[in-house]
């Protein structure tokens, strides 16, 4: 990313947790570390780790940023990992990242002991912080993590699935993480109940347009760009926005052909040019705008500026 | 089991772990629900909280036992049994505890979330019981279990392997959690640093011993029994103690008849009826001497006589 990006503002702070990243594993079973060193190795976005960071940094503006911080940025990232690791697995993926999964360059065997060994190393380093809130706080969004993946599997082929459940679907896969990662950075912090709240709410209504950007990007670019097949919701059955949206409109043909299940080209194609691609952009727009409205409890300065920017920026991205 | 198994001394406490283990996932997604039922509905051991009851009762005899011991005890059960989730989705077993195995019943996909699930359940309790360092111990433990899983896969049909390469894996897999079921019990008394030391090293022997019984059972018992498939280690390629011990007195037709791999039924009733088998069992007796020699540490009474009964019953036992 370039100077611009809001995450400039932390990239020495994220370079410390690249390091921290880089880190784990070290010294145990060698199948381990290759299989750690590949999923760091590989072109990470790295969404919250930075958002960890900004909110922390809100609270701390110069300086070197509070150890204990790096080390949540880092749980963040590495919990986000396990959850993809044993998701690849569940879909049979075989990209990620612009990397084969481990699920298909290993085996699924190998990336469900990866996937458990992640999660637990999440654990350790939030353990190492010493703030217990913390870490109840992780164990409920794991569980959280698993009930929006099992809501996924239960409402695929859903075709006429209202937009309740997608909320809750993607609330539970996503917004629930990137709340944890802006609420626990103030809780180190030692925020106030409201700033919490707010800082709270900030990341779930992000999380929420993030996740809404990303089923749209699915729909509209191509699998260099996403690092992953294009269309693969779809393909799979997993209804989002945009596809809510286009069937609500759709004439009983094209509704036909998304049903049917065999022209999975033809339909993202359809999709991409339709109305539903702006209004689910706007919808998601919407969700910004909420989150923006609850910066104002927290400190003023470049980092609260920051926050405000990458919000903007997670919906007006390209994969 | 009847009055004069050392678990009778901990019944009560026990029951209060079961109630524990019957609320988790209430009111949750009803797949989530429906499959936690099925698993501490079956007739599980038990063997994890019962010790974590008995070396907290050393330091608290008399009286309704701390809180925080019972969810102890609830956690150890817990990261147990998504534990045997991943491990049976693995190796696509199709019963466990004389029940349907939740890959079989349900299927893979469940399993991988439900043992995620149970995992973060794990973590919860612990950080409900407001102990740091049983967070890092717990984390620690989940990776010494995946361990042990990977150097169970990286090692299967490996038939010459060194008796030392079988003790890591099952010190891995089995010992490490049953040293934190004590250890842990003992840091919420606080327990000095030397009873810290023996309950550890007490739980790891045992642990040990517990495993290599387990090995031996699996050649020596039946389906019904076992409330799983004999043999399945053998089977699977698992080498355990009892096996390595056999091969080294093997004549090389019955050598040549386990590698071949087809004819698993002959192969467990030749070791069953062989020396190896009591050779296996008088080396858990010995790891069973070491771990009794490290109470005398600990306050005398009756729960150290039940630690020191409950170590003899996990050799002499046949399921």
């Amino acid at each position: 990313m370039t100077a611009t990006t809001p995450t400039s503002f932390v990239d020495h702070d994220l370079q410390r947790v690249r390091e921290a990243l880089e880190r784990i594993g070290e010294g145990d079973n060698p199948l381990l570390v290759e299989t750690i060193r590949h999923l760091f190795g590989t072109r990470g976005k790295y969404i919250r780790p930075t958002l960890a960071l900004l909110a922390g940094r809100v609270f701390q503006p110069v300086g070197e940023l509070d150890p204990r911080l790096i080390d949540f940025g880092a749980a963040m990232e590495v919990v986000h990992t396990a959850s993809l690791v044993h998701d690849d697995t569940l879909d049979d993926a075989g990209t990620r990242r612009g990397a084969t999964t481990v699920n298909a360059g290993w085996n699924g065997h190998i990336a469900i002991l990866l996937g458990d060994y992640l999660f637990a190393q999440s654990a350790f380093l939030i353990a190492s912080i010493g703030e217990l809130r913390l870490m109840a706080m992780l164990a409920d969004t794991i569980k959280s993590l698993v009930r929006g993946e099992l809501l996924q599997m239960e409402t695929a082929f859903d075709w006429d699935q209202a937009e309740d459940v997608y909320l809750a679907k993607i609330g539970n896969k996503t917004a629930s993480l990137l709340a944890l990662c802006t609420e626990g950075a103030g809780a180190l912090y030692g925020a106030d109940a409201a700033q919490l709240e707010a800082l709270k709410t900030y990341g779930y209504k992000l999380g929420l347009a993030f996740q809404v950007v990303d089923d749209i990007l699915d729909l509209t670019e191509d699998d260099e760009t996403l690092g992953k097949p294009a269309g693969s919701d779809l393909a799979q059955g997993t209804i989002t926005l945009p596809v809510i949206y286009y069937l609500r409109l759709a004439t009983p043909k094209q509704r036909a052909l998304v049903l049917d299940g065999q022209h999975v080209e033809e339909c993202v194609a359809s999709i991409a040019a339709s109305p539903a691609i702006e209004q689910a952009r706007s919808y998601a727009e919407s969700l910004v705008d909420d989150a923006l409205t609850q910066l104002s409890v927290l400190p003023d300065g470049e980092f609260r500026g920051a926050l405000r920017d990458i919000a903007y920026f997670s919906v007006h991205r390209d994969r």
